[in-house]
C-alpha cells in the first residue's frame, strides 16, 4: 500500500515551519500538534528557536528520527532544493503546500520536483494544496481551520478554497471526516493513488470528490469502480457548461474532459455526480448513516396532500419507487388511519391527524416487512406541539435507523426551523425541503442498486491486433494520419464487420459468376487508373436485379469507357452488393484526451447531428454494456421497432461496438475510428459497414482531427 | 371589482365562532382580532354569549350592520341552509372553510352551494379552504398560526396544510405578505377571480401561487398572462409525474392537465414555474426585493476558483449572462486584484483576497455601467474575521441594493453560517449554496426579459366558420363523430390549407386536361361505388410522368376493372397530384379538458412518436408565436436545413398552426384536429396537406378519442 505513510506517518517534518501565526508555516504545526497526533513532529526552520514549544531545526538532516511525510511550505523558489533534501534524509510523502508551478504555467520546475523525489523513491501530493487530514492517524497536516471531527466521510479536492470552506461546512452539519486530502495540480499523486488507500480504509464509509480536470481518467474509472463496488463515492464535477470548463481550464494546470465523456465514465464506474456542493452534502450525509434499503417500496406518509403530491414527483426525478399493493397500504393502516385521511401511497393522514396518529402511522410502515424505506413529510399546522412532535420522531428514528431508510421533510415556521435544527444537529436526517429529502433517498436506491447489479463481464475476444497494426506501421511511413479506402475495408474484415462485398471481374464470364455469387441486385463500376470520372465515362450501373441486367451493364460499360476515354488501359469492371436500406447508425471509438479509449454509439444522419442522441463509455465494454448503451439511446424504440416495423439486429450493432472498443484500447495508435453509417438490419439479419474511417495517431503525440 | 369585498370586507360574520379555543371557529375569530382589523366583526352561535370579548349573535338576522364577508366553520350538513341565510342578510363574500364536500364525493351539495350563493348574488371562496389574509384590510380570517408580518407577497394556495405551513415558513425567512387566499375546491372563485385583485393591488409586489389542478385553465392563462406584465408569478404546481398527478387527482376535486399542456400554458403567460417549494421561495424573496436588471450582463466575484466554475455552470443552466469584454475587465479590476488573481469572467480573486480587496472588487462590479449584476462568491478562508466580513457585504448591499441586482453565496462553516443567518434576517439575499443564488438572479432575468419581450400579437385573419360548422352539425346530424374524407378536404379548403389537388374525370380526354393542369407526375384511381378494393382491381396507377403514360394508364384501369367487377358503374377516374417527398410534421390543435383549445406543433413519424419532440401553445397563437413554437423544437435545426439542405418553409408551417389554432378557438365542437402529415418543401415552395382529421364534440360533453 504505497499510500499508507501519506495517510499513517511514523512522523512528520514541516519545512518552512514558523512561529508568526500569520504564516501558513505555523498553523500547520499548530493542527499536527492540536489534532492530537502522536508521532514525531520536526519544525524545520533555518532559524531554529522554538515553535509552539517543539524544537526547532535548521535542517532536515539534523532531525535523527526517520521522517515518513514532510509538508513544504517555503517560498517556490526554493522548494526543489527542499524535495532533494527530503530525498537524501529518506522521506517517503511530500506535501507540497507551496504554489506558483503549473497553474501560473511553470509545468518545467513541477516536472523536476516530480522527477527528483522519484529518483529518491518519495511520491509527492501537490503542488498547491492546503495539505492533509487523516484520522487513522489523528493528523491534521493542513493550514485550514482545524478542530476537525472524526467520522466516515473522506473528502479529496481539487480545490483548496473549496476544501478549506468544505471542513468548516463538515463540522457545522455534524458530519465526521476520516480524510481529507486537497490534490492541487496533482503533479505526480492523483484522486487514483488516494482512492486505493481510502477504499480499503475501513473508518471511510463514503467518499466526496470535487474534480475539475482530470489527467490519466482510464485509471480513475477503474479505481472509482474498484471503490464504488465496496462504498459510494459522490463527485462534484465542475465545469459542465462551456464556459464553466474554460474557467476550470484556466485555473487549474489541467484541461477538463468533454463533459458528456465524464458523465458516462462517472456512471459506469457507479459514481453518484451532484450538481452541487449542496447535494453533495445532502447525500454524503445521508448515505454515510444509513443502511441500504432490503427492496425498493418505499412509502410517503404525510398529514398534507399538496406536499404528498410534490413528494411524489420527487420520487419518479429521483428514481425511488413506490409501494403500490392497494390492499396491502388498506390493512397496513386500517388501524391509524383518521377520518377522511388515505391509504393510498402518499399515505395522507390530513390535517386533522395528531401527532401521535402520525407517528404510530409511521411505525406500521417501518414495522411492514413488505414496505422498505419510509418518507415522513409533515406540514406545521395551527396546533402543534414542537417538543412532543421531536421526540416522536426521535424515538420512531431510534428504533427504525439500523434497519430501514427514513427520511423526514418538514414544512413550515419557527417552530418547525427549531425541530429542523435539533434533530439535524442530532445526526437525524430530517429536511426542510421535500425534493432535497428524496433526493437523498434517491442516492441511496441508486448506490443500493448499484452494488447489486450485476457488473458487466468483458468477454475476451481474439482480433488480429499484430496485423492491424502492420497496416497501420505502413500508412505512418508513408507519411499519411489517416488510412486509405483498401486499407480501412481490410482492417474492417480483419474485425469481422461485414462490408459490401465487392470484387473485381476480368471478363463477362467472371462478372457473371461474381454477380450470382455476392447475390442481385449488384452495382458495377469500372476499375482503370485512367479514368477518373467514372460516372461522367458511363463506367458506372447501379440496381441491376438479374444476369440479363449485368450482361447489358458490362458491355454497355466497355462501350461507353472506351468511347469516352479511348486509350485507357481498363483492369477489370467491379462487382458489388447493393447495400439494401435499413437503419443508419453511428459506432465510433477514439482516444480521447482525458479518459484514454472511449467507444460510442448513437443513430446516424440527424439524429446524431440534430438530436446529439449518442451514448458514450469507456473501452472496452462488454457485450452486455454495449447492450446497454443501445437501450439508453433516446431514439431506441426505432430499433426495438415503431410503427409495425420487426425489431432490429441489436446483437449484431453491440458487436461491432464491442470490437470498436476493444480495438482502441488494445491499439492505441488508432486516434479515431468511425463507421458511418452502419446499416442495421432486422433481427437476425446483421449489419453492414457502408463506410468507416481510420485516423492515427501521430508518434509526435499531435492529434489529427 | 368584484373581489374587493373579499379583500376589504367593511364588516365580518364568523358563522361557527365558538369560545373553545381548540375549535376552528374560535381561532379564526382570534386571529382577526388579533390582526388588528378595524371592520366589525360578528361571532355567530346559536348559544349567545361573548366570544374573545365580542357579543355573539345568535343568528345573522340578528345583526345590524352590513355584513361583506361570512366565514362559515360549522358541519357540512348545515353550511347550505347558512349560505341561505348569508344570501338573505345581503353577504357579499363567503369563505367556507369546512370540508366534506366534493374532495370526498359530495359534488352536489357543493354546486348547490355555488347555486344558491349565485342566486343571491354572492362568490363563493372554498369550500374546504383555511380562509384568507389580506393586508389591505389588516385582516387574518384564518386559522392558521398568525402573527403575520405585512409584505410585498401573495399567496394563492389550493393546498390548506402547504398554506398553513407557508404563512410559517414566510415568518421565518421575514418574508412579509400581502394576501394569503386558500382556494380549496375552488366550486366558485378560483385563481384567475383573485389574480384580477392581486394585479391591482400595490401593496403586491410578487405572487406566489400553489396549484394542484386546473378547472378553467383557459381563463387562467389569460388572467397570468395579465398579471406577468405587470409583476413577477411564481407557480408551484405539483403532479408532473404521472403518478404525482394521479395522487394529485385524488387529493382534491379537479383533474391535474397533462404536465405538457400545463407547461406550456405557463411558459407562454410570463409564469415562473418552480419545482420545489423551496425554489419558490428562494425566487419570490429575490424578485420582491430587488431591482431589474438594465442590461443582461452578470460578473461573478469569488475568492476560490472552483466555486467560480460552479457558478459558471450554474448561470448557463439558469439563464444569466456572464460579462466577456476582456479588455473592460481587466482595466476595471486592475487596482483591485491581488496577485496570482484573475480578472477573467469568474473575477478570482483567489485565497489570499482580504475582505477588503473582495468588497472594493464588488464594488468595481457595482459601480461600473457595462456590468448590470453581480454574484458574489465567498469560501471561507483560515483567516477569516466575520464581523468585519458581514460589515462589507451590509455597507455594499446597501448602496447598490436600489440599483443593480447582487446575489451572495457564502460557503464554509459556522462562522459563515452565523454571517448566512445574520444577513438573511436582515433582508439581504445571502445563499449557501452557489446554485440557489444564480436560480434566483435567473429567475429576476426571466422576468426582466418576459416584461420587456413585444407580445406576440394574434392578427385576426377571415375564416368561414360558418361554412366549417355547417359541415360539422350535418355530420352531428349523422350521428357521426368524425369528418369523412370529403368533408375534412372541404374544411381543409375552407381553411386555406393546401391539399394533394384532385378531379374527376369523366372520360380520357378530361382525364388528359386534368393531366395537364394539375402538372406532372400524376397518380389515378378508379371512382366507383361498387369497387372497394381498388387496387385488387387493378384501379390505381401510380407515378404518371406523363400525358402518354396517362393515356395508357386510364386504358389499363378501364380494362381491368371492368374484368374483374363486370356489372360495376364507373362514375369516372380521379386524377390527382403526387406529393413530392419532403419533410413530414404534424399539426394539431384540441380542446383540451383543462386549458381549452391548445394547438400542437412537432415533426411528423419517428421524432414525434419515439422523440416526444412536440410544442404545445394555448390557442389561438399569432404568427409570432407560432414561429416561436416551430423554434423550440429539439429538431429545428432540420427545418433551418443541416447537411446541405435547404431551409423549409417555416412561414408556410406557421400559417397551419395559426390557422388551426384559431378554429378550435372559434369553433368549441371541434374535439379535435389534426394535419398528419403536413409535408413541407423548401422556404417560398409552402406545404401539402396530406391528410386531415377532424373528430367533433358530442352534445353529450362526451370526447370521442
Amino acid at each position: 500500500m504505497e499510500m499508507r505513510s501519506l495517510f499513517e506517518p511514523r512522523a512528520i517534518a514541516v519545512i518552512g515551519a514558523s512561529s508568526n501565526p500569520e504564516k501558513i508555516g505555523y498553523r500547520v504545526v499548530e493542527n499536527i500538534v492540536q489534532s492530537g497526533y502522536p508521532g514525531g513532529v520536526f519544525p524545520i526552520n533555518p532559524k531554529g528557536g522554538e515553535i509552539l514549544g517543539l524544537p526547532a531545526y535548521a535542517s532536515l538532516s539534523d532531525v535523527e528520527e526517520a521522517v515518513d511525510l514532510a509538508v513544504i511550505a517555503i517560498p517556490a523558489p526554493r522548494v526543489l532544493e527542499a524535495v532533494e533534501a527530503c530525498g537524501v534524509a529518506g522521506v517517503k510523502h511530500l506535501v507540497v503546500i507551496t504554489s506558483g508551478f503549473s497553474e501560473v504555467g511553470d509545468l518545467e520546475t513541477e516536472r523536476r520536483i516530480v522527477s527528483v523525489a522519484r529518483d529518491h523513491g518519495m511520491r509527492v501530493l501537490g503542488p498547491n494544496v492546503f495539505g492533509i487530514y487523516s484520522a487513522a492517524s489523528s493528523l491534521d497536516a493542513t493550514f485550514g481551520p482545524g478542530g476537525i471531527a472524526p467520522g466516515p466521510v473522506a473528502i479529496v479536492t481539487q480545490s483548496g478554497a473549496l476544501g478549506i470552506a468544505m471542513i468548516g461546512k463538515t463540522a457545522t452539519e455534524s458530519v465526521g471526516l476520516s480524510a481529507v486530502v486537497s490534490v492541487g495540480n496533482k503533479a505526480d499523486i492523483d484522486e487514483a493513488d488516494l482512492l486505493e488507500y481510502l477504499v480499503q480504509d475501513e473508518r471511510t464509509r463514503v467518499i466526496l470528490m470535487y474534480i475539475e480536470g482530470v489527467k490519466d481518467g482510464e485509471r480513475l474509472g477503474r479505481t472509482l469502480a474498484e471503490a464504488t463496488a465496496r462504498k459510494p463515492v459522490v463527485v462534484i464535477k465542475s465545469g459542465r457548461s462551456k464556459r464553466g470548463s474554460m474557467a476550470a481550464a484556466s485555473h487549474t494546470g489541467s484541461l477538463a474532459g468533454a463533459d458528456e465523456v465524464f458523465d458516462a465514465v462517472m456512471r459506469q464506474s457507479g459514481v453518484l455526480r451532484a450538481e452541487s456542493v449542496q447535494e453533495a452534502f445532502t447525500w454524503v450525509r445521508y448515505l454515510a448513516s444509513t443502511p441500504h434499503p432490503v427492496g425498493d417500496d418505499a412509502v410517503i406518509v404525510t398529514n398534507g396532500g399538496g406536499i404528498g403530491v410534490l413528494a411524489t414527483d420527487a420520487c419518479e426525478k429521483h428514481g425511488v419507487t413506490l409501494y403500490d399493493d392497494q390492499a396491502v397500504l388498506a390493512a397496513v393502516f386500517s388501524g391509524v388511519m383518521p377520518d377522511f385521511g388515505s391509504s393510498k401511497n402518499p399515505v395522507d393522514l390530513t390535517g386533522q391527524a395528531t401527532a401521535e396518529d402520525y407517528a404510530r402511522s409511521l411505525d406500521a410502515v417501518l414495522a411492514e416487512d413488505r414496505m422498505h424505506a419510509a418518507i415522513a413529510l409533515y406540514c406545521e399546522t395551527a396546533l402543534f406541539d414542537t417538543a412532543r412532535f421531536a421526540d416522536l420522531l426521535r424515538d420512531v428514528y431510534a428504533r427504525y435507523r439500523e434497519r430501514k431508510p427514513i427520511v423526514f421533510s418538514l414544512f413550515g415556521g419557527e417552530r418547525i426551523d427549531t425541530v429542523i435544527r435539533d434533530l439535524r444537529a442530532e445526526g437525524i436526517p430530517v429536511f426542510g425541503d421535500v425534493y432535497q429529502a428524496v433526493s437523498a433517498l434517491g442516492a441511496l436506491y441508486r448506490s443500493k442498486r448499484w452494488r447489486r447489479q450485476p457488473k458487466g463481464a468483458i468477454e475476451p475476444i481474439d482480433l488480429p491486433i499484430e496485423e492491424i497494426r502492420g497496416i497501420l506501421d505502413r500508412a505512418r511511413a508513408d507519411g499519411r494520419a489517416f488510412l486509405l479506402a483498401p486499407e480501412a475495408a481490410r482492417v474492417a474484415a480483419l474485425l469481422d464487420l461485414k462490408m459490401p462485398i465487392s470484387r473485381v471481374g476480368r471478363s463477362l464470364d467472371e462478372a457473371v459468376r461474381l454477380g450470382g455469387e455476392i447475390g442481385y441486385p449488384v452495382a458495377m463500376k469500372i476499375v482503370s487508373k485512367d479514368i477518373v470520372h467514372k460516372s461522367d465515362a458511363g463506367g458506372v450501373a447501379l440496381d441491376l436485379e438479374n444476369e440479363d441486367e449485368l450482361v447489358d451493364a458490362y458491355q454497355a460499360i466497355l462501350r461507353s469507357c472506351r468511347a469516352s476515354v479511348p486509350n485507357a488501359i481498363i483492369e477489370g469492371i467491379e462487382v458489388a452488393e447493393m447495400v439494401r436500406p435499413g437503419i443508419e447508425t453511428i459506432v465510433g471509438a477514439r482516444q480521447d484526451q482525458s479518459f484514454g479509449p472511449v467507444v460510442m454509439f448513437g443513430l446516424g444522419g440527424i439524429y446524431v447531428e440534430v438530436m446529439k442522441d449518442v451514448v458514450f463509455r469507456a473501452a472496452p465494454v462488454g457485450r452486455s454494456t454495449a447492450r446497454e448503451m443501445i437501450s439508453e439511446l433516446r431514439s431506441y424504440p426505432l430499433l426495438l421497432g415503431v410503427r409495425g416495423e420487426r425489431r432490429k439486429d441489436i446483437v449484431a450493432i453491440a458487436e461491432v461496438v464491442v470490437r470498436l472498443g476493444y480495438l482502441v484500447e488494445r491499439c492505441r495508435e488508432i486516434a479515431d475510428i468511425e463507421v458511418n453509417p452502419l446499416i442495421v438490419y432486422d433481427h437476425g439479419e446483421g449489419t453492414r459497414t457502408v463506410d468507416m474511417r481510420i485516423l492515427i495517431k501521430q508518434p509526435s503525440g499531435g492529434e489529427p482531427t
